[in-house]
């Protein structure tokens, strides 16, 4: 960073383009003076440049759309403060010129941004427009992009139920063991239990902000935060002192989807959030993932409405393996089978079964007795009886066959 | 009936194809026979017609493979007992000869048998070929076509818990009170709690049995299966006596799938048998229906199971609307969409939630702020007020804008 506080000096033309302290500023100052999730701005700084775009911006000679956007506060001058602020609570600016910069995890905003161009109803809401942060405030040590490389959004309900706060700490937990990032909000409920699970199993997990990542928000969560930032990471479009606006939940959200491999959706009330999340990872090209709950429970009705929508694509998911088979790799992270005890008739013919149904429990019969109950004949009992026999099913008593007694603890 | 009882006798030629009597008694005959389920019984009985096909089984010069099917069974003789004992039961023979013989609904087993011929692995198997039934032993005073016409299978778990309890029976009851019959298995558990809200409703109930229909099976649901035969119906192709041995359960199942328009699963463990059920009736082109519940729960392993297999198709079900709106008709049982509180900032523009994002509660401020905060000009501030003050979201004070105070019970 230079050490001048007057921006416009700083980005006056002796800064070369390529002065990363110059760029740093100026996205800082893009991330206050331009309210994050705008399409318009997001593409004048692509076009211009970040020292450029601010230049114009400054001078009032911005395309007349994009000025607007900034409205009043291109007159205001923040940006080396917020730095400095930033850097007081152990959080720093990451620009797309950063190595840290998560460029792969937002190519899919990116490609959504520039070929989604004709599409202005969408575009021209900036809560469900597709498209990249301009840079991101990031507190904590780790390498941003190498922390959301391989990561998993859990998202949910605030007020969730015991049995949502149970399934989303339990699944972030074993992502954690398998070394999965989980991102989510930082919000109460489900948010903070994953973010819980993922801490316990010694995993950096990742809050992702509607305000400045200095805020305490939910007051509540405070210490979670602070354990996040400790060994995770915590992150924000918007700069320091930012308040979490309500619109801009739907903006982070966005990111939330963005920044992650695929999302999961534990507990949502009809109507909510968390389905919003939902639908923009989908429209992301992100798998969709849905825990079930019971169909008497408020807080399962989002999640069951999103496994009913077949346009979300969801897929139905109950452990960390069936997220894995959706977002992991193959061969190194698939899930088995459901577990269910193997059972000795499996495999056995229809007439090896009739003839095992013919048999007494008690008093042994002969074979003749068998076909007759079974309706075929002797010579096809005494094809299946060794068989039977072999596998413990039937055994010869003096008087003649009758089911083996069942070894404890297997089910016939 | 005609009243002789010699067998041979009432089906000798002199007997008219047409007499129903002879039919019946013919049917009556093959049910206990032939056990259930076989394609070669029922294509030998539909290519000569059954009382030319009990003729020919009597006389050991029917072909085969259906000679050996039905064995030492051809020598015995029991139609005309059974046909008393149904009698004394209050149960009756019904065959596809009969104006009660519910053809359209068997219809999809009758072209899966007739088409499928060449699935010898699957058609060789009586647990899983689509095979309709020779004849039905009906109890209870209902027209079986017109009480299945308009009917959904509600299947499930034994050991079930009290959460599908609940659900299975409160689904059937709102099925009931629509009109819709509950059709199920007389089991413990979820076809119990089924039969028992549909009762609850004032509903016909059908149980399609394993067993004979005047078997008390399983013995605890005496009453329940009492009461089924006098306000619904208790169905069966095993006449009188019958045990219920394993496989029929399996023989049974695709008829519970055939006779109803689609088939909801409530509670099924790993590898259960409501799962083999649902599986049959995707095969006979039936919706499959999956209540979800909590992933923690082992008797709802299988229903996500289902949920899962994109082979299976299965649709998430939570409520009878839900259920309605896969098997109903268009335009009369359709379901209502979720429940969720109508929001006032639902349809305002971006810059309008920003605006209202921009106002304080307390004390108003004046455009000119609402704008710096906003990001946006003073113009475009004054352009949304007069639409925020309509909806009641913002109010005028003495010293400028603020937010509205929220009337109780609604949401912002």
């Amino acid at each position: 960073m230079t050490a001048g506080t007057d921006l416009d000096a700083d980005l006056a033309p002796a800064a070369a383009p390529g002065d990363l302290a110059a760029v740093r500023r100026a996205r800082a100052w893009l991330s206050r003076a331009a309210e994050p999730g705008s399409v318009a701005v997001w593409r004048f700084v692509e076009r211009v440049g970040p020292v450029q775009a601010v230049r114009l911006l400054r001078a009032g000679a911005a395309p007349e759309a994009v000025q607007a956007l900034v409205g009043v506060r291109a007159e205001q001058d923040a940006s080396l403060a917020d730095l400095h602020r930033a850097e007081r609570c152990g959080a720093r600016l990451v620009v797309p010129e950063d190595d840290e910069w998560p460029a792969l995890a937002l190519h899919a905003l990116t490609v959504a941004v520039t070929s989604g161009g004709t599409d202005t109803a969408e575009m021209g809401d900036r809560t469900t427009a597709p498209v990249p942060p301009v840079a991101l405030w990031v507190r904590g040590a780790g390498h941003l992009a190498e922390v959301v490389d391989r990561s998993v959004a859990v998202v949910g309900a605030r007020a969730c139920t015991t049995y949502g706060q149970h399934v989303a700490g339990d699944l972030a937990h074993r992502l954690g063991e398998r070394g999965w990032t989980v991102v989510s909000g930082g919000a109460y409920g489900i948010d903070a239990a994953a973010h819980r699970g993922s801490l316990a199993a010694g995993a950096p997990t990742v809050a992702v902000l509607a305000c400045g990542v200095d805020r305490v928000y939910p007051s509540g969560n405070g210490a979670l935060l602070e354990r996040i930032a400790q060994e995770g990471l915590v992150v924000s479009e918007w700069p320091p002192g930012s308040a979490p606006h309500r619109h801009r939940f739907l903006v982070r959200n966005r990111l939330i989807a963005a920044l992650t491999r695929g999302t999961v959706v534990v507990e949502a009330a009809a109507r909510s959030g968390a389905q919003a999340t939902a639908r923009r990872a989908h429209r992301l090209g992100r798998p969709v993932m849905v825990v079930p709950g019971p169909v008497t429970s408020a807080m399962s009705v989002g999640c069951h409405e999103l496994l009913r929508d077949a346009g979300v694509g969801a897929v139905l998911v109950g452990s960390a393996a069936h997220v894995l088979q959706e977002v992991g790799r193959l061969g190194e992270d698939l899930a088995p089978p459901a577990e269910g005890a193997p059972d000795a008739r499996d495999g056995l013919s229809d007439l090896a079964v009739r003839v095992l149904d013919a048999c007494p429990v008690r008093r042994g019969v002969s074979p003749e007795r068998l076909a007759a109950v079974a309706g075929c004949g002797v010579v096809e009992v005494m094809q299946v009886l060794p068989a039977l026999e072999l596998a413990g099913l039937v055994q010869w008593t003096d008087t003649g066959w009758r089911v083996a007694p069942r070894p404890k603890g297997t089910r016939r």
